[in-house]
């Protein structure tokens, strides 16, 4: 299958369960949205070694939002909803309340699973806090240096999908980069999706396990490292390819997992340069979600 | 003191002592250091729940750095040498390597403690690793998916001062925020010195423990919220202000520390609408560090 | 009228009718469609001494434009279609054509009013250029340095809308220009119109013609003026206003107008430190097109 | 000659005298600094059919400028005094006086020729304006809805340079544009130069005159033109390279320009995929000045 003269590989990414929160952070200007989101989701890339799997959903303007500000959608994953639940209530708290601006509002108001992240919070303000109602939802208001900082009661979080995604081989090094890049931002326009990496994109693909450091979860993946292709027996790299960038998508569910693959893929096609594109799975060792790319575009 | 017509408190920052390490990112481009050293240093404001105090000191063009290109130094800090070396192998591990085009060079490479940070990321090579030199520095090279990542085998660390900050008092919110905005930016220009939280600004400048809920370690500093003023006896809130903006301000030694404070004052008493400056002590009991602000000026 | 608890005043804002083209260009990522939208738009304020009026309308994306690529829509402005046929050629011909990786579509496909803008560029080729389609419309393919140049063979302009606007009055500078910048953060999420001054902000609004030095075409309305409030009789500036921002709005309807001017308001008024909103006429000798705010409202 | 493994071919670039003066703009943040600085400069590529020339030189930090506020050098050029008084008129009155918080200072003060740009404006304050001093400047302050504009009286200009460039020849677009911008970045680390075209960077670098077409004074210049490379006669384009940006700098002197053209090749020699450096020249028809490319590195 052909997509703008780009191989697509037939065949599939493998993703696994998580659990996911959704918190929407508005501010006064977008600028300082982005600015709480980033530092509420950063040292946020792979469970591996982060205390969470965190990202930018979707920024949305002020007509979107409860209170009329512009506002930013983020993911915050872990494995169990204990661990969740204080993710959540540690990057809430030392990365958005403390952040210029910010209003903090739940991202999941009709999820079963809800943590009390706001009404924790409060305590914050030492006994001046005080109650109140933005378009129906119940915050609370807890006076600060910069003036009140208004957090919602209850934060919710659903069973989700991580580790859905691609990778884009090419030419150079830039032109993966650049069709990295577009991906991302096309994946950015939609719902329900994060690519929790830096700027969305992994430049570092690895393996679950290892072939000679066996004390290592996750190691690179050298079937697909173009600067030893000549090494390694059973290459993936093909002659003309000098690079590959891979982008892992999390999600609240598998729709909005197979929607961000298609995406990021027709977006990531349009760059010159991008050979082809194929997916990782393990032989069905890591999980049981299964993204087939020809299903999805 | 006044300082262009605004009233700067005869008054001083308390400090503390805390473990730094630091980093320089290089990268393709200018856009995708930054682009690390954000993952890398999110979730990173303040050790009451953060794993780290983290944040970006300064951005160099490529003849200030080893491989040409043009980087970033960032610093990661904890209280104690241990918990530091295991914060940068994660950062950097997490953070750093997965993220495009990047290369980690040693910022401190005089320092008398060195973490073997570079040695223990080899191993991701699963068998693939080289060592090289750039620049007289002794490097590893991890064959990954966009190419090879470089980074030194060891990164430095020094007994350094957090907790270095200052206060503006404002007329409006946004007069606050735009200067403490510049405040961040001109800190940005010098050696030494981070400012770890959110845009490097702090909305929501605590006290060390509680009035009412004495179960926590920091609360509100009910003297400096403006939105209370008129129900808190005591209050430092003049009737012309209406917004207080904190930068806390780390650094690799108390001379680093000071020039930030002090530049920081020097810009934010440019925006029109600040009316004070002052700083944040808690009697000693913080800290032995003392920044006086008037000596700094 | 209230809005947010900001007074909006009883007026209307007063426009006049200008020819405007609509180009949408498309690049391989977003940042290169603003940087070509940047220069070609530049130079763009006021018909006073620029050579025409432009801005930037809208940014979309892949799935919105006909090559799949991310773009921006951009107007430019002038009293004339002659006028504005040399004004369309000079800034895509230098403009957008020179930068990198760009594409230029009929942003008015169905206009009755059509330039040959891309007839005329296609010379620059020199005998090498050829024709093509894509989504169905007319292309020229300019070989180049960079690769190809495509741009669409016409650019459609209308009969519409110059100088629509509102004013925010505020407590202090940084509140009335953080009302301004949300406010065309607003705008720019709408369809057909602009703001075309810098940021999309005036900072300088002007009455037409002079008490004084009646050789200008327009000077400082000095009745608008903060800083010589206490000077000035009959001064529309309260004691407890420091600061006044304009945004102008051109459009290629007077709907598109319109909306804007409420979108714009609207997100206004979310700022600490805005006191009210205006519009500025003059009795009806600028133009024949008002803007009530509250009809609009 | 090799540069980090890149052939940096034996020639040099032809450019031409200009006339050049020097803006420096001050803003409350960079951010604003660059908003005006971007309107100023806009449509001015070249002067084939822009009104002027006109790019960003570099950004200053507040301990550099008079005011002790953020800014930014601007560049405009065109081909004699009289035609480049009245452009610095009309950018700095229609883009800069209207741009939110900036003041305006001379950036040749010790030039010969002074253009009384600044008296001029102030007429725009309708006879509310006042003369002030700043770090020994003489400055009219005028009065307008934000708040004081504030313009020195004189801009100065010199006997600059136009012209002066190098080429990027390279693997991919991608490749080739990344080492376009980070040259750019390199050379806005400079005082005294400029890359007038978009973001720095042209696509389409021509030929004086045409071949065919002989009504045009520039066409694409088809022997680096790498699409058609199969059909053209002598083209300068190897099978293994697909994209050729080029860089145009303009400066006040010829050292502004031969370091600019060193430390933008030094830049661009970094990103892989980059094949080879090259120059435009034409024979010495074009203009008096050669930058020999061996000679500057």
């Amino acid at each position: 299958m052909e997509l703008n003269g780009v191989e697509i590989e037939d065949t599939y990414a493998e993703a696994f369960p998580i659990k996911v929160a959704r918190v929407l952070i508005t501010a006064a200007t977008k600028h300082w949205a982005k600015v709480a989101a980033q530092e509420a989701t950063g040292f946020g890339t792979s469970v591996i070694m982060c205390p969470a799997e965190a990202g930018i959903e979707k920024f949305v303007s002020g007509d979107e939002t409860p209170d009329g500000r512009p506002g930013v959608y983020i993911q915050i994953c872990t494995f169990g909803y204990k661990s969740l639940e204080q993710q959540v209530l540690e990057r809430v708290g030392q990365c958005i309340l403390t952040a210029p601006t910010t209003a903090v509002f739940n991202g999941l108001p009709d999820a079963e699973k809800q943590f009390d992240t706001g009404f924790k919070l409060k305590f914050f303000a030492d006994g001046t806090e005080t109650e109140t109602e933005i378009a129906g939802r119940k915050m609370h208001r807890i006076p600060m240096m910069e003036g009140d900082f208004l957090v919602e009661n209850s934060i919710g979080a659903v069973d989700g999908v991580a580790g859905g995604n691609f990778f884009m081989l090419a030419d150079s090094q830039m032109s993966g980069l650049t069709a990295a890049e577009v991906a991302v931002e096309a994946i950015q326009q939609l719902e329900g999706s994060i690519t929790p990496f830096p700027g969305g994109i992994v430049s570092s693909g690895s393996k679950p396990g290892a072939n000679k450091y066996t004390f290592l979860k996750a190691t690179a993946n050298e079937k697909f490292c173009p600067s030893i292709k000549d090494q390694i027996e059973g290459t993936e790299i093909p002659a003309d390819v000098n690079a590959v960038y891979e982008i892992v998508i999390n999600g609240i569910s598998v729709d909005a997992v197979g929607k961000a693959t298609a995406a990021g893929i027709k977006a990531a096609v349009t760059i010159p340069g991008v050979k082809s594109i194929t997916a990782g799975n393990y032989g069905g060792t890591l999980g049981p979600h299964k993204f087939n790319l020809h299903d999805l575009l």
